[in-house]
């Protein structure tokens, strides 16, 4: 297996992709890593991986055009070593929108696919139970054929990497009965139904899509966003808020000595992190965005997610799925 | 000062709504209160407000042309004898689609104005401050002009009931950058740069909108339901998950006795139902929508919020910053 790695370009840059690729060929032996970037930085990997060096660095802000241009970025480079090496995975902690442009015009959408959605397992109220999310952010506007296309990429997903047998599908919306939400969830909705999609319920709201019984919640790429960074939102103002409860005085910090065990298990339940990355799901190859804020564990999470998608062959996959019944 | 009372369609029905009126007559003597449901279950308001007989009940799925039909429901007749009355307020716990529906059609929208907006004040993680959030849930499709009178109508809000002075407005959307967002986010946030809206500050996402320092958050209605329900339900997930880590055995039960004031604060810090309701905006009268799951203090909540908007005179300074402005 060949996995591309494009070093440059996340917050804490090399100081965090370096040390995440070390541990990552230490555990993965048999994957072949090519990493990308400057010659100077990967230094440490010399040996160990095979270096490519990249003038330019992508911005972490830089919109579609402006990456194209970037022909000597890291980013590029890495994507056209893909292509060269023919490798399985790519995988990136720089722009996500620039990663997603990118990867779209140059490694091209699975046919039958119009429109790539970022997804990432996203944490429930059932301990270890993962729920699939998507669109997360690739789209401010989809049309229900896109949702529906959402819908059956969400199901592979959750079947061949998850491992969740028939898996059951909503649609995020801001009612459970059918009529609710914009036209574009409504025709979704009502597509989804007459095709008797398998394992679709319906429509679930925010409220209710955490509670653990969802397996993928299928959303365009804006209302996603709301629902993942709000989330993350309220993650964080419960973590600040204990933190600062239980630090306040000697009294609350013997109480936190009674409940550790448990304060850690409800941090380890709600993890946005420790998937370290968001899959690019349509694009046709495995690619992975990392988070830009990686530090060398996260990134290191990332590559493994690229290097399991890429053994479970979700790709091809997704592809017979699309190829089957023609859409 | 008139109110106007639906006594009927919420989970709880009068079980809930009667003992609320009945706390609010007593703390506020000088409100004349009109009841309207059915008489029977009214009785124990008899000589206390005035009780208005109503046979049918709009039941809490219904839809707008559903509400209009039922003439003889009590949230139709509430809606005749405000205006009979000439009331300065109305609260229902029915169905929201229907009372939005109802006041739209029969008490009219403030000259100038497309769409009512839901909002309500929003717990953030600053103890004590509240932002206005809206639209939540009034429509599923905005326009950039409805976004741009969304931020009016909550800015006139934020300053008048919130007493905030010159209180910031963002919109929701899915980057900080002006450019991100849907087509109808992005060019609300053109418009409202190139009419230096006051406060104006451009977007935020999800994540950061909860922080404390947005005043008003503007979102089209699907968005913001999104938003409003999806913090619901992290915040419904960790009070769920302290309340089983607490109780698990005597030794985190200690734990708890530790730190017992300090989770009081967090819950009061992050509390949706102690504003007992959600106000509809844009219509021509005070107009409040207590939660359908009411109990009584929240009912009685929702009363004391339509008589602070009515002796603040919201609809009148709505209409003035709408007049004011031409637009």
């Amino acid at each position: 297996m060949k996995v591309i790695v494009d070093m440059m370009g996340s917050d804490h840059g090399t100081e965090a992709t370096v040390p995440g690729v070390l541990r990552f060929i230490e555990e993965y032996p048999d994957v072949q890593v090519f990493c990308v970037g400057n010659e100077d930085e990967l230094k440490p990997l010399e040996g160990k991986a095979t270096i490519i060096h990249a003038e330019d660095v992508v911005p972490m802000d830089a919109g579609a055009l402006q990456v194209l241009r970037l022909r000597n970025s890291s980013m590029n480079v890495a994507i056209a070593t893909l292509l060269e090496e023919e490798a399985n995975a790519i995988v990136s902690a720089g722009s996500t929108g620039g990663f997603l442009s990118a990867t779209t015009v140059k490694l091209k959408l699975i046919p039958g696919i119009e429109r790539a959605a970022i997804t990432a397992p996203f944490p429930t109220a059932i301990k270890g139970k993962k729920m699939v999310v998507l669109d997360i952010g690739a789209s401010n506007e989809n049309t229900p054929e896109q949702l529906i296309q959402f819908a059956k990429m969400g199901s592979i997903y959750a079947e061949k990497v998850l491992d969740i047998e028939n898996p059951n599908v909503y649609l995020l919306s801001n009612g459970a009965e059918d009529d609710k939400g914009t036209p574009e969830v409504v025709e979704a909705n009502k597509r989804l139904r007459e095709m008797d999609f398998p394992g679709f319920k319906g429509n679930i709201e925010g409220r209710e899509a955490l509670d653990g019984h969802v397996d993928v919640l299928v959303s365009g790429g804006f209302a996603g966003n709301i629902f993942l960074k709000t989330s993350e939102g309220i993650a964080k103002f419960f973590g600040n808020s204990l933190k600062k409860m239980f630090t306040k005085n000697l009294s609350t910090k013997i109480g936190y000595l009674h409940v550790r065990k448990g304060l850690k298990e409800i941090q380890d339940t709600f993890d946005y992190k420790s998937t370290g990355g968001a899959m690019l799901l349509g694009i046709n190859t495995v690619a992975v965005k990392a988070h830009g804020n990686s530090d060398a564990y996260t990134f290191y999470s990332a590559l493994k997610v690229a290097y399991k998608m890429a053994k479970q062959d979700v790709v091809a996959k997704i592809k017979e799925g699309f190829v089957e019944d023609g859409s």
